[in-house]
């Protein structure tokens, strides 16, 4: 009870999530069991304006959220989804892309080649940029069902969130 | 209007949830800006029962949420970080495992030998099962260390969810 005592470390974005969390376990119900209630897996971008459990009405327990830059079916999406079906049971999903996305500001090749510039390390992995939502929404919908590891593909839906409204527009996956 | 009208496709959850989508763009607010409000990406599980958004207290616009089966540092993973970082100026990392979690009930040998079995073609992916989770979040905070491609890795750290009381335990990440 000093004045002069040691300045504590300066609060964190992360201490503050922590604060917010303690009042949602005060109110939390649990546990749920493991498997998806509503057997369901959404592959979605990570980006910060969409809350997929807001935007889909998510109950917690309800279905998987795959999240990753893009909402691309990369094969760690792939893998995930694999799990998602084969070991818990899910049988639809849905794609996620959004207006305004992060992914669609650059190209592969110059972010590869600038990483490689300041770090002399070009990452072994593409970057996934696209030039147009719709059609990479087509794209991941086409990995998806061309997966030799995920059994169900007859119930994949494409969806554009757009950030201005909030609303979900569907893409038309030409099949 | 006749009662011999062909069968309407039955209802899906997508459609469930889309319908609760309508509900939230009536209420909802934007565009926000594009780069994460908060700088902070989150990296966590994609089980149904951990949602990210309430556990945090997250709102629209705050950070990043990239999810995938078990939360592990996948490359993919690593690849989104990367564009967080680089991209949408983020600086924090948050990582989550959750108590009885799916990936913990099994190994991958037998996982992808199972689907060998049953498809002829075996993942060329690791499927990233583990047997604990603590060691689980300190080999992905390690994976996110150790990559070249991460500027910001001072403020990493690593969580366990309950799932039966909703509260995060902070993992000593042993640094």
């Amino acid at each position: 009870m000093t004045d002069d005592s040691a300045p504590a470390r300066p609060p964190t974005v992360t201490d503050d999530y922590l604060h917010n969390n303690a009042a949602y376990a005060a109110r939390f119900r649990g546990p749920l069991p493991l498997p998806p209630a509503r057997r369901t897996a959404v592959l979605a971008c990570m980006d910060a304006r969409l809350n997929v459990y807001g935007a889909l009405g998510l109950a917690e327990g309800d279905s998987h959220v795959i999240r990753n830059a893009g909402g691309v079916a990369t094969d760690d999406a792939i893998r995930s989804l694999t799990i998602s079906q084969r070991l818990l049971g899910t049988r639809e999903i849905i794609l996620i892309h959004h207006t305004d996305c992060g992914m669609l500001t650059f190209i592969d090749d110059a972010f590869r080649e600038g990483i490689r510039e300041e770090t002399g390390v070009k990452p072994p992995w593409a970057a996934e940029a696209f030039a147009d939502l719709e059609t990479d929404v087509r794209q991941s919908a086409a990995r998806i069902r061309r997966s030799p590891f995920i059994p169900h593909t007859d119930a994949v839906r494409g969806f554009v969130f757009d950030v201005a409204s909030g609303k979900l527009a569907e893409v038309d996956l030409l099949d």
